[in-house]
């Protein structure tokens, strides 16, 4: 049986996380938000599921996973469900522990992504918050941006360079392939200054990007493309 | 030979879900940023821990908890960890995930709840965002406090009504006593209404206050007062 992949159909948004791990997993998956209505997916299926009295474990919030009866939801536990399921994390508990912190990290450096556009909240739209957006992503281009690209540079170099964890690919270097891409789509300007001090984390950018199945997938219609909808926004009054 | 907890010794902060696990559990820990710097403590040795070059796994900030040779880093990672040795969690995987899950989603929330006084990130002093945290923090108390109760609200009915997850006490359970006694210091008046909707939630709370370790805990020296340094600041301009 497939897995149904629930998350909203109009942009990558976190769901991309989940979506590459499964990809570059050859894994069998129907994501259901971008089906039609008539197919029985969209906006309404996934509402549908979050909002069934019956069910005992439901989520805050999307992305979630259907495998079977289970429903995992929060990126970065899909994430470690699918590592353990799929060969994309290490299997001793040091290591999942360690797979799952850098991914937990990552969520964190992208809510701060997300707020480089959104300080105040998803209640109000971007242009009624564009002054607050300037402040605060002039700190995070300054400082943080830098402090959190450094971080899983300084991890890449300690484990050898070439990747996170461990010796062959898991989830995590997936996840920081997304991210560098979306940071190059949304802060062409600050990222062409930060590049040259992180090495080894644009290599592992450029090695996941050729990877069979990453390919494949990201030349297919399965890919949606970055645009101002999403967690990675180009705004250039943003990036300067 | 026992845990070491690492935090910023300044504030309960998110260190403060972790002790209370530890504390439950009766494991035997040293709170090393509470120690003096003589006796090897305080934030230096917090710095000196996470920017010790020799260390592979070096975490992205506290708290972080060292087990051993393992340095375990994430509250909800450390959770997951403190709930899979101490019996306060589910041993099978769907409840081990369900419960992870449950904690992600607090640490979704904690982060909103720090946003309520720093919108625009911790760069800025809250003198210098008051208007934009008031304008956030209205939405907060209009839409996402009670969004976020009444969903584990919710959980905790679908379960039978005494715990999150399972018919036993779970890191979980102990980390909403933790919200909603923060709350009612942050937020009085606004917890004053939402209360009689969450009636589960706060006898959840009222039982977690009363178990022998935790009240023991929270009488000692080692439960710090909740104060304007943490997460959970009563500020009453934002509480209206």
């Amino acid at each position: 049986m497939p897995y149904e992949l629930y998350y909203w159909p109009s942009n990558q948004g976190r769901g991309e996380f989940v979506r590459l791990a499964l990809e570059d997993a050859a894994a069998e998956y129907i994501d259901i938000g971008r089906l039609s209505e008539a197919e029985g997916g969209g906006v309404p299926a996934i509402l549908k599921l979050m909002n069934a009295p019956e069910i005992k474990t439901p989520p805050f919030a999307p992305p979630f996973l259907k495998a079977g009866e289970l429903i995992v939801g929060q990126t970065a536990n899909i994430l470690m469900f699918i590592g353990a399921h799929h060969q994309l994390a290490p299997a001793d508990e040091a290591g999942r522990l360690w797979t799952h912190q850098l991914q937990l990290s990552v969520t964190d450096f992208v809510k701060e992504i997300h707020d480089t556009h959104h300080p105040l909240g998803a209640a109000f739209y971007y242009e009624e918050q564009k002054a607050e957006a300037k402040r605060y992503s002039e700190n995070f281009l300054k400082l943080r941006l830098p402090k959190s690209l450094t971080y899983f540079e300084t991890v890449l170099t300690r484990n050898g360079g070439r990747h996170l964890v461990g010796s062959a690919i898991t989830y995590i270097d997936l996840s920081l392939f997304q991210l560098v891409a979306g940071l190059r789509y949304a802060f062409p300007r600050a990222m062409a200054r930060i590049e040259p001090s992180v090495p080894r984390l644009i290599a592992l950018h450029d090695a996941v990007q050729v990877r069979p199945r990453i390919a494949a997938y990201l030349a297919s219609p399965r890919r949606m493309e970055f645009d101002e909808k999403g967690v990675f926004r180009r705004y250039p009054e943003l990036d300067e």
